[in-house]
This record gives C-alpha cells, structure tokens and sequence, in this order.
C-alpha cells in the first residue's frame, strides 16, 4: 500500500523552479489551504495556484515521477475534509482558473473554468434569461469545480436535480498527467461509456476537472413562498407527498423538526408563535417557481392542501420581501446551533421521502443513548436530512461521533444512504462498508487503481482504509 | 483479441440441463431474438429467457468458465444492433422479468424488473398521480431495462432530461457473475463513484440490469400544445431558442424540415397547406405541460412569440384531440420515410441548439455529392436531430453509408456528437474513432477489461475494433 505525501526538498525546489511565482508556500498561503468547513486542519506542503490545464497537467506529471500526492481543491467550502493535505503533498488550488468563457443563448449552455463561483455562473446565466439551478448552501463562496467534484446538491434540487444533472462535457486531467474530454456540448449523447459522471461526485480522486460545459435552463420569472406550521413532523411530512401526488413540483421543499422550530421560533410572526404550544411542531417551508401567475395558483393550492391537512398556522411568502423573512429562519437555524454548542458534527443522511418521519421519529432514543442534541431540518422533497448532532461539552466528542454513526445506521436501515450531499472524503470513509457492499467497493477501488496506479491524486479520500490503497 | 461466441455443442447440452425449458433453441425463439430495429440479422446460438437474477448469474458464470459470449436483450427495439448476437452465444433476454415490484407513493419513486414495459410503468405510474417522463418513440414496446442500458431519450427530455436522470440505484450481474448494488432508493446520493450512470449507456456490455430505483415526479394535470410553420428552418430555430431564453421551458420542442414537411403536408389543416408556397418552410411543435391554467397561459405567450418571429401560420392544439392530430403528423414522418425508400439509414447526431439550422443547411451539399434524399427532424429543444438518409435504390446503400458517415462528420464539426439516443451498438462503432479521443478510448476499454477480462459479455458493441479487444 502507497501512500504519496509531500515531496521531498529536492523535488519541492524542482516545482518551484518550474511554477515560479505560482508555487505557494508561505505560511499564510498553506494556512489558507490547510482547512475546510470539516473543523479539520492538515497543511500541505505546498500550494500550485494552477493559472493554466498545462500547469495542471505537469504538476500531476511530475507527483508520478516523484511520488508526491496532489490534493485538488476550489474555495475550501467541503465539509468532510475531501481537499485536505492529509498526507502533506501539494494542493493544486484551482480558483485562479475562474473565467466564465462564454453563456451561449442560442444553445443555452455555459462553458465555465472551474474556478468560477456558483453565484457568479448563476448571475451571469440570469443575465441572459438563463438559469443555472444547483443552489449548494454555499453557493456564493463555492466554485462550480468543487460542485462537480462533489456532485453538489442544495434545495433547489428537489425540482431541479443535482450537479451532475447539469454537466454535459468535462475537459480534466487524468491521474495519468493525461487530457480528456468527457461528454459533449449537446444536451444529449450516448456514446460511450459516461465518464462525464464519473468524474462528477468523485472527489478530486480520478482527475482534475479544467473545464465545464454546463446545461442551463430558461430562468423562470417569478418565485413564491409559503411555510406552514403542523403539529408534528409527520403531519407534515405528509403534507409534503400530498403537495407532490398532487401534481406541484415545487422549487423547494424545506422542513425544521421541533427542536429547529424551538431554537429560531423568536423570528417566526406572532399569530405562528402563539400556535407553538405543544411542544412537537414542525415547520415546512413550500417554494414555487415559474410565471408570477403560475407561483400564485401554486401557492394558492399548496396552502389549501396544507390546511386540509391540518396546518396550525401559515405565512404565505408572496412578496420577494417575505420570502426572504422565511428563508431567514430556515437559515438561522445552522447559525444558532453553531452558537450554542460546543461539539457539532453535521451528518447528511438521506432516506426515502416517506421514510423522513420515521427517522427523525427514531432520533429521541439516540440522543438518550448518547446524551446528545440532535436538531433535524433539512430538504423534505428529497429526502435529503442535515442531522445536527450536538453537545455543550467538549469532553463529550466521541459521544457525539458515536451517535453520528449511529444514525447512519438508522438511515441505512430505512433504505437510506450516509450522505446527500457532503460526500465521504476522509470524515466518513471508515463508515463507507456500511453502505459499500465488498463487490462495489472492489470496482470502485479498481476504477481508482486503473486511472491512478501510484495514487498520487488526492490519496486517502473516500476508501475506508485512510491514505488509498493503490495497489493490492 | 479474444471473441467469445457460441457455445460448443457439449456446453449447450450443459445449459439445457441448467436452464430446462428457460433455454429456448427452436427457429422460433432464436429468429425473434435476431434482429433488431437496425436491419441487421444475427443469430444467436440458444436464448435463455431469464426468470431471475441467480439465473442470469449463473449462465454469465458458466460464460466465464466456458468461454461463450452472453448478448443482453430487452425489446429488441434498438436502432444501433446492440443486443444482437454477431458472435453467436446466449441471447440472454430479460423480457420474462417484468414485475412492477412497487410504485412508492410516499416516496415518489418505483422498483422494478428490467422487462417492464415503458409504457406500462408510466401507465402505473400515472394511476397513482405520479410520472415517469422518459418517453422514446418506442415506449409501448420497449422495456426500462433496455431503457437504462441505452440511456434511452425522446422528445419529454427537452425538460426532463433522459432515462439516466430518473435511474436513482440498480442491481445487475457483473461480467463476472458476481451481483452489484448500485446508487441508492433515495433521490440524493454522493456516497463513492457512480456505478449507476457507469452502467447506464453503456449498452450492455458492463453489467445486466436485474432491478431498477426510478425516480418518479407528479403528474402534470395537462398538455397544450401548438404547431407553427416558419419560412425556413432558421427562422423555426430563432423562434425555439426565443421561447427557451423568454423564460419557458416547454414539455416538448420538435421541428420537421421542409422535405420533412412536404412528405406530411396533406395532413395539415387547408389554412397552413395555403401558406406552403416557398418550398422552404419549416414546422414546429412546441408542447406544454403543468395546470390547465398555466399550459393555456404557455401557449397563449409561446403563439405570440411565434408570431413576432415570423410564422406563416399556427395550429393551436388545446385539446386532447387537437393534439393528437399535431402529433400525427410528426409520427407520420418516419412511417412515409420508410415507406417510400428503398435504402433507409436513420442517423441520430446531435448538435448544439444554436447550430441545428447551420447542420440541416449543410445537408444540401451532402444530398448533391452522394446523391441521396436526407430528410431531417427530430428534438429541436436538445439538438437531437433524426437524419433520414434514403434513395430509391437499393444498389446505392454504399453510397447512402458514406453519406450517413460524412453528416456525422458535420456534426461533430459542429460541436456535436453521432448520437443523442440510439446509442453506438454495432452500428455506429466504426465511427467512434471520430468522436472519441485515443485517451478516453484507453479509459473506457481500461473499465470493460477491469469489469469483464473474458470479453464475455456484448462482445463486439461499442469499441471499434469490432468484437471487442478484452485485452490489449
């Protein structure tokens, strides 16, 4: 088992040679490169601020003949550690790479570096009435390089799908020091085995992506919002499959468990505080997109169903000023537990839709097992749900991590998968047997040894051995 | 090279002990799985008419042992000769599995066999409020297996994307005949490389579907639709991209050219035969779906920005009936084509929605060289565009095969790509070479060797050297 990590002094003096003023390695440079959202800090070596796919491309060149790890990376925004040093090696920061090389209205498409932040494409592509959904939390700080690396999600995706439902072609740089072009500049094409899909949601472990030719869509017009209070999560799970089988795809979909609703109930308006009284409610928060006329029907509707099924209060969201009032407490939430607690640990499960309920059901009995806080909210149309486990208690850690495992278990039992959207990276890689089955696992460490026989790219990622076994 | 094809007279008797009456060896059973929607005819030694995933399993084992090829079949609808047995060996035809093993409400999504009609899945589907938007021309006939195994597409994709979009996790048998899970049963998932979308597309010849997670979406209440006729295909394209970057993103977008036109034009109401007078003109269909009210509303803007652009004339299609007329005509394209040509090569290129204009311009020019009839439609919203390459004559099929090669070779110059549906099968693998760079080449015969290094399963699909190299 080969483990590259940093080169050696010699070698360091080489990339320095060759990459010049690129080649990065002050303290502040490293310190800068040397931490994710994970709460985990590992430094590199050194850092290549990449300005070109021939800077890339030597650079990994030179990590095969020098057995050095490369480790790439965009703004740093990862919560599980997928862009960290964690064998020391040489991060190659791709947000220098960060131009936006053409919107085309003709074909609706994006051709984009991969530096480029996501709130940026998404504000070039509204300029021209076009729309690029994935809405990542991060969405103004991450760059579209690591959202493919990641396959990223957000709320959106519960209309519009993720990432990888959005990139047509790659051009990346193989393990191999290699080019590739993956996939087409066409909406459709069959050719070939996808490796444009490979590369999306691997992270940074099979290339390094250079360039991204992205799908866009028409940019719908208007946006309404509706949350709603209901007596109890179940009530309002059910609310949500009603509002879906009854023939509205909404943009979005949120939901916030008792405890969520408890924690940011202070920005709730006061006819909905005074329905908060037993204690169990739960809050869902409906976005329609589409014609201004279009959102209010929805809306419209969206609100009868609710009230059908029993919603204790409203607060229709049709004004972009009221809309954002609700997003505020959907957003507080994270801020507020960052606040309060002293151990956090996000976990990312994902289950069925009509297993939501049940999983956050089965949450009480973890806490009392662990002695922990876990506060539930998360994407109600997909399933997708940000289990935030936490303690006032420093000491109590791996308490905390124990029940984070836990309920991956709870989420697995329930048809469910450890991660929505964060990715396994190295946070979550000594979980992944318990979702990998052996056969998978051989494929996929197959597919890595095939591209990446030394293991020089972003070693130690998302294999539950640690530091990627390149070789049997 | 190693080609793998019929097995010898003694393992053929070991299959029959095997399988019993699953295997089939009569000039019945082995003539229905010869052919395909190609032309071709390749007949396989034996058919086993799999009941289950340890049969599947077990003959793919003995392939392995007994060096004989394994030819995966669904409906036998494709265009490309995918599932046919050019080799020999055993036809392995999952038509048997078809249990719709459960179309999950709450969960807004389906398990099922791969020998599920398409058709039937929607019709399940639909009787519970819910949608699967995949729709190939073949939809009634076709199965999900052979769906996902071609990333099957058609004229819904233009919003809702293709088969490998609604494909959330699989089971399958390896080339090795061990099983594999893939993906989740949850409508996110990041969690290792996507084996999912690996095994999607690739036409048979990494894994045999056994079981499929499906994505589903609420049903839309209604479809709208309208016809226009343009003067010429450039004035049809300008107005499609207008109603895509003026915020609509219509259900359907397709357009007939004008030899197209001609070929169907006594189908159409006497108001628009009046307005056929330059010989250029062009029509397109553009479908909406959503609330009564907002298709209405669709089609009421949609109609207007159709005429600011210039149409010669429109056919609003509100109801049921009206619909299916406009419909018609479309079908009725390819029915006549076939009808009236002796020589019939359907071609399937793709090319970026701005350039689909500058691709059927260029067609002339073609015709003239090779003295062939091209008659172009197709999905005008995803630049998949049907090239009908014909001539009266059967003794110009050489001719009309160049012809066929040099509008792929446009297309590709174009920024496109060979095929936006039918996929490479046999048929196309020739031309690989045009699209797909020596390194990706290397990566994706790198990944059947890795998954399959007895070359047992679809021999000969996809790579060009024809029955495919298993090792270098």
């Amino acid at each position: 088992m080969q483990h590259p990590g940093a080169p050696s002094p010699d070698i360091l003096a080489l990339l320095e040679r060759e990459f010049g003023a690129d080649l990065l390695t002050s303290h502040d440079a490293i310190d800068a490169r040397s931490r994710d959202d994970s709460g985990l800090c590992l430094p590199p070596a050194a850092v290549l601020l990449a300005r070109s796919e021939a800077q890339v491309a030597r650079l990994i060149t030179l990590a095969n003949a020098h057995n050095f790890a490369v480790i790439p990376r965009g703004a740093g925004t990862g919560l599980a550690g997928g862009c960290l040093a964690e064998t020391g090696g040489v991060v190659l920061d791709m947000t220098a790479m960060n131009r936006i090389l053409c919107i085309d209205s003709d074909s609706v498409t994006a051709t984009v570096e991969p530096g480029v932040l996501t709130g940026d494409l998404r504000r070039a592509a509204k300029a021209k009435g076009l729309f690029y959904p994935p809405d990542p939390a991060s969405l103004d700080t991450s760059t579209i390089g690591g959202n493919a690396a990641t396959n990223a999600g957000g709320p959106a995706c519960v209309k519009y799908g993720t990432t990888r439902d959005y990139v047509l072609g790659l051009s990346a740089v193989l393990p191999s020091g290699e080019l590739i072009q993956t996939g087409t500049a066409t909406r459709k094409g069959v050719v070939g085995y996808d490796l444009t899909r490979l590369l999306v949601g691997s992270e940074g472990t099979l290339g390094v992506i250079t360039k991204l030719t992205l799908k866009l869509l028409p940019h719908p017009a208007h946006q309404q919002c509706l949350a709603a209070v209901f007596s109890g999560l179940d009530a309002a799970m059910r609310a949500i499959i009603s509002v879906m089988t009854r023939g509205h795809l909404p943009s979005a979909m949120e939901f916030l468990d008792a405890k969520c609703l408890k924690l940011v109930g202070d920005l709730l308006p006061e006819h909905v505080k005074g329905k908060l009284v037993g204690g169990s409610e739960a809050l869902v928060l409906i976005e329609c997109d589409g014609t201004e006329e279009e959102t209010a029907r929805a809306a419209q509707d969206i609100e009868a169903i609710c009230r059908e099924l029993g919603a204790l209060a409203l607060i229709p969201a049709p004004s972009d000023a009221a809309r954002e009032e609700v997003w505020k407490v959907r957003r507080s939430v994270s801020t507020r537990i960052h606040e309060t607690c002293a151990v956090y640990i996000p976990e990312d499960i994902a289950v069925p839709i009509g297993r939501i309920a049940e999983m956050v059901a089965a949450l009480p009995e973890v806490e009392e097992r662990f002695g922990v806080v876990i506060y539930a909210f998360g994407h109600a149309g997909d399933g997708n749900i940000h289990l935030n486990l936490t303690s006032p208690d420093e000491a109590a850690r791996p308490r905390v991590e124990q029940a984070a495992e836990e309920c991956v278990r709870l989420a697995l039992a329930l048809g469910g998968t450890m991660s929505g959207e964060h990715g396994v990276g190295l946070a979550k890689r000594h979980l992944l047997p318990l979702e990998i089955a052996p056969v998978s696992l051989k494929v996929q460490k197959g597919i890595k040894n095939l591209l990446d026989p030394n293991n020089v790219l972003n070693p130690g990622k998302l294999f539950p051995e640690g530091p990627a076994s390149g070789k049997e």
